[in-house]
């Protein structure tokens, strides 16, 4: 059984590696130090719970870590900033070994390096169950809130939504091969954040599902919504997963519609400027307050960690 | 049972009480927005979980909050720093009520009210067992590390400790009054540590027992440090704490020595320098490496958590 000490000697090895000169002060005092940003600085947490969040049957965990780490930069990129700094807090069971603490810790460390971040600092406790929350710092030009979607609008998405949920199914159904892949490690192209900041009027990630997100929107902007499935349905990923969920027996619009954990950044842009490469337009934003699917109202059935 | 909806609109009013111009976003988008800072930034995270740190046995939910929160704004002062902004992270059980959930955020917003901070945001999760996890944010002018200690300096701390520890051996015992105040709740003198960051060459909190963290200031400065139980004994609080010993059957210096969670500010300062008000020298820094009590190599017995 390894000690605490043992641990945490792996864990800031790992987090040590990457090197950032704006890191006054890293691991090991009883606070992190950075130097001062010039501009206003995103500051989002995300906690991920074994057996609400993840399973150790079904994730190992350099993808338990990566995937909470992707759900965290996703929030600081879906507000038109950019991560730089994270605190990783976990608790663990008694039970670990230094090897299992260290692939989590690299599958942090490696999302982390994706956007250039670095973890700073963080806290480890002993638990039955493994906990990990992560806090994102980083600054922010103009933040890009939920609440600037702006009749006229266009809805744009960076990808399909539901490889996530089509991967779960999977999962319940005790397929563990690739299928899964989307769900246990959610690929999140957050270079796609940062090409729609500079004209984006509202964004938002999709971690609860996309007509859930919607809603915070219109909520949030006191407009409609209303998107059209035939747009969705034009990606060039929706006829892989319709297929796979015919196979399933399951409506593959439960999954794009409602599906959870893509982390796929939705906005609305004004209707005179182009569409950056790899959006699609998928609806528009309209007087009202409601969101609409094909002109019907949508229900809420986000996917829930509650 | 209340839904997530339900506890987060109550937990949000409770923490958007205190209201901030450099709060540009709070709760409620994907991420917080502050203002940018003009000098480097302090960022700290602790983590606590049922069972490990606290029992809803022993502590009401709003100590709960109370103690995982001066734990977290204790790391940033030790730093030099001053705590401005907090991410509060939550696993909660879904039976826990809305009330339970204001109670535990009320005990987070007012010991954060105590320095003036105020929670931004955070996260909520479901849980069998609690995990709070908070991040801390703030200003600091100029970090004061553990490696900072110079041979010569005096040892100083803001109390004697031991307190929590004393009130711990009570909760074992069965005694759930108010002589366990100082572990369920620990009253942290902040300001004693802002009033000793102006000289301090080195500064940490106790949270893990006095011989423990002086080892890590040892360690960090490499340097001996050498303390004297005289002048610990010549606190005012002494004679009370060993009296509690004596009618528990416990040795005084165990838990002066090796108690945790006090969060007293244990600080290094020049020998010429005069003592701030409230701060008692223990000992000095000398050439060596061991931490020494009355001359004798103390044993690192520090309280662990994991």
């Amino acid at each position: 059984m390894a000690t605490e000490r043992e641990i945490l000697a792996a864990i800031s090895a790992i987090f040590s590696r990457s090197s950032d000169e704006s890191v006054l002060v890293g691991i090991g005092d009883d606070a992190a130090v950075i130097k001062a940003a010039l501009t206003p600085i995103a500051l989002a947490s995300d906690m991920a719970v074994e057996g609400t969040h993840f399973s150790r049957n079904w994730s190992s965990l350099y993808e338990i870590g990566a995937k909470i780490t992707a759900a965290n930069l996703a929030d600081i990129f879906a507000m038109g900033g950019r991560p730089e700094y994270l605190l990783v807090s976990a608790a663990l069971p008694k039970s670990i070994t230094v090897e299992e603490a260290e692939e989590l810790a690299l599958g942090i460390a490696d999302e982390a390096a994706l956007v250039g971040a670095s973890v700073v600092g963080g806290d480890l406790a002993s638990s039955e169950k493994i906990v990990i929350s992560i806090s994102a710092f980083g600054a922010v030009g103009r933040p890009i809130l939920r609440s600037g979607a702006k009749v006229g609008d266009q809805v744009v998405v960076s990808k399909l939504p539901g490889e996530s949920a089509a991967g779960l199914e999977y999962l319940k159904r005790g397929v563990l091969d690739s299928s899964s892949a989307h769900h246990r490690h959610p690929t999140v192209d957050y270079q796609s954040a940062q090409a729609i900041s500079a004209i984006a009027h509202s964004m938002i990630d999709v971690s609860d599902g996309l007509v859930s997100e919607l809603s915070h929107i219109a909520s949030a902007s006191s407009v409609g919504i209303t998107i059209d499935r035939e747009l969705l349905a034009s990606s060039s990923d929706y006829a892989d997963l319709a297929r796979v969920a015919a196979d399933l027996g399951v409506d593959v619009w439960q999954w794009v519609l409602h599906g959870g954990e893509d982390h796929i950044f939705l906005a609305t842009i004004p209707r005179e400027t182009s569409i950056p490469k790899g959006f699609m337009v998928i609806g528009d934003v309209i007087e009202g307050s409601r969101v609409t699917v094909d002109g019907f109202v949508a229900e809420h059935e986000g996917f829930s960690h509650f």
